[in-house]
């Protein structure tokens, strides 16, 4: 861990702005509480916060072991206007800034850096417009995944992306690291939603704190670079997003049929997996659990699942009518000829949204045990099996308590890291396997994270996987946007 | 023309390196023939092509009055070994480097400007790679977008992006314009199927030549700012795209159906559109074809279209089974609800695909009557029968022959500006309406170019919607990857 705070100190000590340019820090203002001081007094009337218990719970996100430096302060931005007036004013005092949501990420993203402000977005949580006939919707970034769900159901619309934090996660956040899910597979990721966004930037638009529109309404556009796709993922390391104008969809009003397999090893249900790609279905979503998440839910839960199987296979199929019948079908088909124990078609509503709901307490119900290092490989599913074999020979070889689930469906994988609390020895073998699975996941044609993002623990992997020439033009277009390195400081290809 | 005609002026005088670039041109060989020399001497057994006739072929795309500058030499490459060169040797000697496939372009974006080379990759034609198992293609750039299609369909295989230019436009140019076409109302548009490109590029990577790999081969990745969109819609303005990519999907056996709905006035047919979208109906194409088109059709082909309507809509459903017929029942009822004269489906496969095939014909048969501006207006859907009136309004207020087909159900049209060859008045009344259909499509919440570009036709449109702060930051981004502005100067946002 040593290198990777390192980091994190250096991160903190990129904010030096090019000799020459308007917004460069005044260099007077070194001693943090000199600072402090000047934030408050250039924020007039905010709720700039600086009780440490509160700084505390704001500087982290939900990775674990990933180093969080101390803040300086916290603002709970109201409004687009807040946080231009917070950006203007941490420029000028060359003040860190590190955005948040709701700090569910788990790659260290929305960690603090040393005296940063965190922006936390929380508060801007409305949904601004449900657009009927265009089928899109404005929002504020904080906005939870799923009250956006539930807003826009009562439209007859559908916003797809379910990354698992649904319950908990914003818009902002899901924005910032491009999140997936499960009917990402089917539906696409967040990306796929972006038509616009709003930013507050820096740099070559104008002084630090402008807002600008990119991207547009309308379902089609080419006018200029794609801004939008540049910011969705990149992080909050390019500016802070205030606005987001999402695609919808119409909501579906069919029953999903649901295909569960039991197969006697994680590598059989790989196979069943690439049978499935290679057999041309498209299941909504295709999941697996491995026989630790089920003991581990069941034993928090008692739900009365019976974990004889190695690895549980879990898929929805929502095409339409008889196709849907026939498709559910293929799906068991395909498991039954990959060689499941067995395979079936579950008719009952009840009992596949019992499946589901084990396959969502997999990741609360071990992080009972210890704390969890996530992993978030994704390889083409033709290497699904060979990545799951890998996964298994890493955790052997490191002796490290590994559960796996998986959007094993697009070929991303989540073995989790699991590690008796305090036991260091434990915690060392853990971030070695995790280094580990980075490098086997580049090497089957794969990268380092799916879904979560670089933040902090993917660094290193993403430098490997990404090479020396793409990463310095990772870090032109970086250099280009935020000449200061205000945003987020240290994370991702910062 | 004479602002567009100062801008390709312009555009190739940016071709200035930094002071102190490791790559600066020399600035010893301003003379043409000494370049000329120079870059004969310096890529020994190329096919360097000087011959004047073959220049001003190449130096032009299928943009009506787009200022075409006269290249310097033009280079049928055949490989990624010899675009590195290419470019190596283009950056020694301060030749801008204009990329050009097939040269179907509608913007001028592949227009040659002067003392340039054209960069020809039409020969490079191989599609290098089908994997079923990962369902993905890897091409290369001058593979015509209907070769692929073909290819990859023996192996059960779909590539969906369908522009009408299919049957000649290259993959290469289909990326660097993020191309549309018919089907991406339900499947997307070029960037939704690119997941990796290999580019060869200058600037950060390290010398002019370098060639990289952006993207990935998985369904999912967030590892770094998403470059392979950045490049997708990029124009050839970031550097030379060698190898690209691609995502496939399943073949689609069933039959589609077809809906026919004749309106009596454009106007109408828009509130059909608009209605279909608001009853969350999703055909794979909703397209509309005006009077003016069918009978340019029927003049030309006799195929026996009756143009007694004012517009004709054409949607194509595929949603499977019996839900495919439901839907298609939807669709005519829509298009009845909006005032339709008549909407019928059409159970026969022959005549669906003659009315298709009039719609592909229109461009060409408008044509045959004289210099065609193609417009590549987008507004949200439901202001799609408000830009029909619209444009009704422009072409009276300016006498301008028009007639508009349009991807209806993306709210993409193309209304067709018609001037009869060698009048001069109304080339400029054509222009001039051009400049004002580009102004109303922003007023209604809309983008200059839906799938086109922004080549040399769009520039001040772009300019006008994006607003200089976002221009500056396409600017930064441009300037971060080529600091030499080697890559297709002057053109979008160059």
């Amino acid at each position: 861990m040593d290198d990777v705070h390192h980091r994190d100190h250096r991160g903190t000590g990129t904010l030096n702005a090019p000799a020459g340019t308007p917004d460069a820090p005044s260099g007077k203002l070194d001693a943090p509480s000199g600072k402090l001081d000047a934030l408050s007094g250039a924020l007039p009337g905010s709720r700039l916060i600086t009780d440490p218990g509160i700084l505390t719970a704001v500087a982290a996100d939900h990775a674990e072991w990933a180093p969080a430096g101390r803040p300086l302060a916290a603002l709970r931005a109201r409004s687009t206007a807040e946080v231009r007036e917070a950006v203007r004013v941490c420029a000028a005092l060359a003040v860190p800034v590190v955005t948040r949501g709701a700090g569910t990420g788990l790659s260290g993203g929305a960690n603090a850096v040393d005296g940063c402000l965190v922006l936390d977005l929380s508060r801007m949580n409305r949904v601004l417009e449900i657009d009927e006939e265009n089928l899109l919707a404005v929002v504020q970034p904080g906005v939870v995944n799923n009250d956006l769900k539930a807003a826009v159901a009562e439209h007859g619309l559908w916003y797809p992306p379910d990354p698992a934090s649904a319950p908990w996660s914003t818009i902002g956040g899901n924005v910032s690291t491009n999140a997936g899910g499960l009917c990402c597979l089917k539906y696409g990721v967040t990306r796929d939603y972006v038509l616009g966004l709003e930013a507050v930037v820096g740099g070559p638009a104008g002084e630090y704190g402008t807002a600008v529109r990119l991207g547009r309404r309308t379902t089609k556009g080419v006018s200029g670079y794609d801004l939008t796709s540049l910011f969705v993922g990149s992080e909050g390391t390019l500016g802070v997003i205030t606005e987001v104008t999402l695609r919808l969809r119409p909501a579906l009003t069919r029953q999903p049929y649901t295909v569960v397999g039991a197969f006697d090893s994680l590598v059989a249900a790989g196979h069943a997996v690439a049978l499935c790609t290679r057999r041309g279905l498209q299941p909504a979503a295709l999941e697996l659990l491995d026989r630790a998440c089920m003991e581990a839910v069941e034993d928090w839960k008692h739900l009365g699942i019976e974990a004889g199987a190695a690895a549980l296979l879990l898929a929805r199929v929502d095409a339409p009518g008889q196709a849907g019948h026939e498709e559910a079908a293929a799906v068991a088909a395909a498991f039954a000829d990959a060689g499941a124990v067995w395979a079936e078609r579950s008719t009952d509503p009840v009992e596949a949204e019992a499946l589901f709901e084990v396959r969502r307490l997999a990741y609360p119900a071990l992080e009972r045990l210890g704390p969890v290092l996530t992993e978030d490989v994704c390889v083409p599913r033709s290497a699904v099996p060979a990545m799951l074999a890998r996964t298994e020979e890493i955790g052997r070889h490191h002796e490290v308590r590994l559960a796996t689930i998986a959007h094993a469906g697009d070929g991303n994988l989540h073995p989790l890291l699991i590690t008796p609390p305090g036991d260091e020895a434990a915690r060392l073998a853990a971030q070695a396997a995790f280094e580990e699975l980075l490098v086997a996941a580049v090497e089957l044609g794969g990268t380092v994270t799916g879904e979560h993002g670089v933040g902090l623990l993917k660094r290193d992997g993403m430098r490997r996987e990404l090479g020396p020439e793409v990463c310095a033009m990772q870090r032109a277009v970086k250099d280009s946007l935020d000449p200061l390195g205000l945003f987020n400081p240290g994370k991702a290809i910062g």
